[in-house]
């Protein structure tokens, strides 16, 4: 925590600008936008996994009053085009695919006729018989879900993410369930598995786990049915990406739509657009306003949750705990449209340790399932709960404190990831060493059921732009593009207070639309503090710049004499001649002839990213009973770079763990063999409560990253990335049992204590 | 129009922006604004011009079904806080002082719901004696209007319109009808009259004219009472004005106040600010957003229409036309409140043509009307009327041909102003050579009722920024903080065009709100054309130099050698290597180590303002009968400097011509000795129709400002000038009688006509 003392404002816990807005109720998010004429849309979902669509009477749900219209496939404007992220949804054509697939749309004056034209519209369908589990996708037998090839988007999530480089393409290109088979490789890892001294082997699977935001999707498309001009309001983690993919779908030019982002309640990787082009291509057919909101379960329905994965990992050693191979086979689970996270995965997974001989297989298969989707770290809770599983074994096996044998491994500035690229600067190393200094491990007493998982992401860098502006009242205000999906705003008022000099209440944080923000990433792979605050410190800067040289003339005095205080401008060293900056910015916007009104735009693009490592440390109590386990203490340390607003960094931990803990002990979809979904409500779906969680306590490593701001590093993917394998060593060191299954519920640890 | 032809779309006519929003329906006005939980306001407005408030009895009222609150001045914020300026309303408190003045705010869930609560709100009034009209104010038995003296206002209106300096007060100080008296002088005007060879003298009427907007006073105030933050949806001409106003009055902080300007349905110097104060007083009181709209016969009792002039003007001048003496006395009746013109009258009245002894007194009267506001050109119509009859009457006095007189004694630039400052660049004599060569004036015959005035306006210069940002589509948005009431944003998609080689339809005019927007000046006083289209050249010429910057290296070529044409970057010489700019833009906003978006902003504050000037030829047929005027040509020559979009000019030329015919042969707001306004209706207030109306001509003179943006000057006020008395000459050639009195109605010539 050095480094805050270097400053007024950064690096000191500051709450966050909007909560008063949002716990009293006052925040205004996409579901509460109203207009004249809206209609109210409510989704027909379909009840099967796979069938034919033989025939849709919208005569009884048109005739209910209220009822506009009943939309089919046939109606909308963006029949035959295909999404570029198979994220988006439209209206099923023919066939369906998944249970809950969107089939048709009922359009009404309120919710209320809405719900009656859906409860009685008639859609007859002819079940199709088709593989939903990975094992019977892969089974040769198995009908092939798209014969002619599946629909591949052109946009890559995982690259919004973490900028990585992609393997080699393994597949035949013949029609099959396999929409992917990638291979990455270094050095020659069969042989050195072969003629390792150690080796551990194990197969690991994780569920499909939901993203499990409080704001089900929503939104609200408005038309210019004369211009056709588009207005989404929408809930979503990237207003830019969305508006060019409604754009695409919709045939329209992307000045042809306009993206206003609302108050998120929650994305976590899954609002990149999903509902917007329906919407938009309702609001088209009809000529009027549409509002599209999920409840809960139809949002567990059809939105992208995670995929499910299988990991076989095979570890090769030396008797002194150098790791000499890696050999895996990555299957993931990803529904009905390719969704690709093989990349990230292998290299993450080919990536934590020094390793000379890796060998990482990912297949990718497609099932009759929603389509899989990105969720916070996206493919990393599942390498990470596999790697770090199998290390703890190796320890055992070694009887190396894990530790010790993480450090001995651990990769570090420039050693190889995954795809073979250079780690940038990182800090696995730094963070590991933080838990062996930590009392939670240092005092630790063997079976006390303490377990350690580390975790890292690379980190996004988009580059962005932001204009500063001062108002004649003295308030600070940074025009941004970014939307705030996790306080990042609370961040970028203190790096404009900290440059200007004024109080971070004088700072305010304009969010942008398509329209008016200046360009900012999408606000997921923990890039934008890393990207945008850059951008707002540049503009802040230049802000100044104009401040001092306008000051300078109405005190008299010499721009490098010139300081800024409080909101005030001084000259150094002369307490009495101060002059506040809103009547600096008053004078540049009346002057005549002078240097005009105070606004600035700065910009930044990181030239490479900066990686986030984490060392999770968990103690747990298992009951032999039952199985149960209960999280008694977390401690989270992470290498944040340097904390612009340690309360943010430290809510995106707790926040990030306590999803870890989710992936580790309670989430999953399950699906039953016909692909209906047995847990579709807050009632099956078990996310954890406060009362399931522990205490969490964040422990913040201070390592710069050469090109963050201030050295900053992206914080929101890495601390979910740990939790689940950390846990899985704390029942191990509980309990002696190695369970190799997410989530670790009751059940799944009772039958693995049985077999002891 | 030689300069047109150096510009590829500078200078070239092109359509309004947002015509087909306008003519649709689909531009949203303040009006159109629905918030969850509106509720709709009805004003009681006061019955007498001057009475005590006895009684105020709201209980019938909230009893109305749909009511939800009845306002008095005693419930709202805003009590005992007096405005800046005079033109803002809220509750009349214990006292009304004018017929229409608000007492009492009826709040409900319908509009409807809020006329039946104000159909039974019952208001007991005390009628009280006092003066309405000028003469019985200046009686010195008259009733003091405010024997405490005259509130006040900080904000000079004036200045927003004209940036000129102001006289010498006159005034005794001690409670009278009289808010200012103040004397321009240069010379020895009494003197040089006395000894002048020639004297013509007269006593020049006005009326009061209303704006006549079609779209009457709209707001809609929302309120976070958490926070006390307030949105105001609202039809301005200037929203920051408005905000602090709003926030000065309410006891916020002017960052506490957001104003949103919408679509303006015209505003000609109303709307800078009459309801905003009152419906945010309403909201803040009342926790709920809400609407005000006036209905027409509201608008026209309890707005801001100018005030009416007694101009007593005598000219001394030699034999041979030179003008030697000006001594005139103006007297405004400005109503209730204080409003002060004089400046900006005297400035005009004594800056038109050269004349060394110069003396004019301008009297400003309260009287118990509602308060004078700002319209078009404010105060220039009045002394237009007197100056450019009197010009006429000493043309004839003299035998001189009044276009010779007048080029005889034309000010120039440097030549004293009224207020003895030097006019800046001007083009007086260059309208009047054109004139001269105008066929509708060289070919005239004596008696063919073809008349000639000039007219002339400062234009105001605010300084302004702009934001230029490059979309990856290719298209260019300009942010902006200017409100369009004129097509000021059809003149800088030219500008942005222009500069950055694009065909106009890919730039994006982007308004700004007091939070987003970066800063302009009101849109008044002519200026947003010459002040904003400078910040908005500004900020494309820096995003054209981030565009080629990054082309260069993308094309691998110098930036000197590359060009931007129709929106595409080429290599000058080699036609095969281009590359669009949205490609461009896509490579700054994905280049890692990359310059970072295309953004840049720009700046405009011009040093010295540029007047614009015009002469009006105007060919009348008169009914000796009946006394009817009917215009049949009119010819509007003005100097332009350079027409941005000469579409937008002669549009501005047109509606200000036919607005100067309203003021010299229609319009009026009549009220009777008690201060009840006949005339509260359109059946009443005869705004012109287009029948009425005669042909307009507009002949562009380019004569280029030196700070104005490639040479534009502001085109908005001068139309209005010189109407009235271009007619009253054209009538004094038809029939040979003058007409000292506005409007120049039927039966106002018919009793002229009588006494030949």
């Amino acid at each position: 925590m050095a480094a805050a003392t270097l400053h007024r404002y950064l690096g000191k816990g500051r709450k966050l600008v909007d909560g008063i807005e949002k716990v009293t109720g006052r925040a205004r998010y996409a579901g509460d936008v109203h207009l004249p004429g809206l209609l109210h849309g409510k989704l027909a979902l379909s009840m099967y996994a796979h069938a034919r669509i033989a025939n849709i009477d919208t005569s009884a749900a048109r005739a209910v009053p209220g009822v506009v219209a009943v939309l089919t496939a046939a109606d909308l404007p963006t029949r035959g085009r295909q999404p570029a992220s198979r994220q988006t949804t439209t209206l099923a054509d023919g066939v369906v695919r998944y249970r809950g697939e969107p089939v048709a749309l009922v359009l009404a004056t309120s919710l209320a006729a809405a719900e009656d034209g859906l409860a009685v519209l008639q859609i007859d369908y002819e079940p199709l018989p088709g593989p939903v589990t990975p094992e019977a996708a892969l089974d040769p037998a198995a009908p092939v879900i798209w014969p002619q090839g599946a629909p591949k988007g052109d946009a890559d999530l995982t690259a919004a993410h973490a900028a990585v480089a992609r393997g080699d393409d393994q597949a035949d290109h013949e029609a099959s369930n396999i929409h992917e088979h990638k291979q990455f490789s270094r050095g020659d890892a069969l042989a050195a598995l072969a003629a390792a001294e150690v080796v551990i082997e194990g197969t690991y699977r994780t569920s499909i786990v939901h993203q499990g935001y409080l704001e089900p999707h929503a939104v609200v498309a408005d038309i210019d049915p004369v211009r056709k001009q588009l207005t989404l309001y929408t809930s979503t983690q990237g207003q830019f990406g969305v508006r060019d993919e409604v754009a695409r779908l919709l045939g329209l030019r992307p000045s042809q739509v306009t993206v206003i982002p609302m108050t998120v309640g929650g994305g976590f990787g899954a609002k990149y657009g999903i509902l917007e082009p329906l919407a938009a291509a309702a609001a088209l057919a009809v000529g009027r306003p549409v509002r599209i909101t999920l409840d809960r379960s139809e949002d567990f329905l059809t939105t992208t949750p995670s995929p499910a994965s299988t990991i076989t990992l095979k570890l090769g050693a030396t008797r002194t705990g150098t790791l000499t191979a890696l050999v895996a086979e990555i299957v993931n689970d990803n529904g009905v449209y390719p969704f690709t996270l093989g990349g990230i995965m292998s290299t993450l997974l080919g990536g934590y340790y020094r390793c000379p001989n890796v060998q990482i297989d990912v297949i990718e298969v497609l099932t009759h399932k929603p389509q899989a989707g990105a969720y916070r770290a996206p493919g990393a809770p599942q390498i990470t709960f596999a790697i770090e599983s199998a290390m703890d074994e190796l320890a055992r096996k070694l009887d190396l404190d894990p530790l010790e044998l993480r450090l001995r491994n651990a990769a570090t500035t420039g050693d190889p990831m995954g795809n073979n690229d250079p780690w940038p600067s990182m800090g696995l190393t730094k963070v590991l060493e933080a838990a062996a200094n930590h009392p939670l491990w240092r005092e630790r007493q063997p079976g006390s059921g303490i377990g350690l998982a580390i975790g890292g992401w690379p980190c996004g860098m988009s580059p962005a732009a932001a204009v500063c502006r001062v108002d004649t009242d003295g308030m600070v205000r940074v025009h941004v593009g970014s939307v705030d999906i996790s306080g990042v705003n609370s961040s970028f008022v203190l790096v404009a207070a900290e440059i200007l000099g004024v109080p971070p209440e004088q700072v305010e944080i304009v969010a942008g639309d398509t329209r008016s923000g200046p360009f900012a990433g999408p606000s997921g792979g923990s890039q934008i503090t890393y990207s945008v605050a850059g951008a707002v410190a540049a503009a802040a800067r230049e802000a100044r710049r104009q401040l001092l040289e306008m000051a300078a003339d109405m005190l008299e005095a010499r721009v490098d004499d010139l300081d800024i205080r409080e909101g005030m401008v001084q000259i150094r060293g002369v307490p009495g001649r101060t002059i506040p900056i809103g009547e600096v910015a008053k004078r540049a916007e009346e002057q005549a002839g002078g240097p005009g009104p105070i606004v600035g735009d700065g910009k930044a693009a990181p030239a490479e990213n900066a990686p986030g490592f984490v060392a999770h440390i968990v103690q747990v109590e298992v009951d032999r009973e039952t199985g149960r386990v209960k999280p008694l203490r977390y401690v989270a340390i992470q290498d944040v770079g340097f904390p612009i607003n340690p309360l943010m960094v430290e809510g995106q931990i707790h926040g990030g763990a306590a999803q870890g803990v989710g992936w580790g002990l309670y989430e999953a979809l399950r699906y039953d063999e016909r692909g209906e979904l047995l847990t579709a409500s807050l009632m099956d779906y078990t996310l954890p409560r406060a009362a399931d969680l522990p205490t969490f306590e964040a422990v913040l490593v201070e390592n710069p990253a050469p090109n963050g701001p201030f050295g900053a590093r992206g914080v929101g993917e890495p601390p979910i990335t740990a939790g689940a394998a950390a846990i899985a060593n704390a029942i191990r060191d509980a309990t002696g049992v190695r369970i190799y299954e997410l989530p670790m519920r009751d059940e799944v640890v009772w039958r693995a204590l049985q077999q002891v």
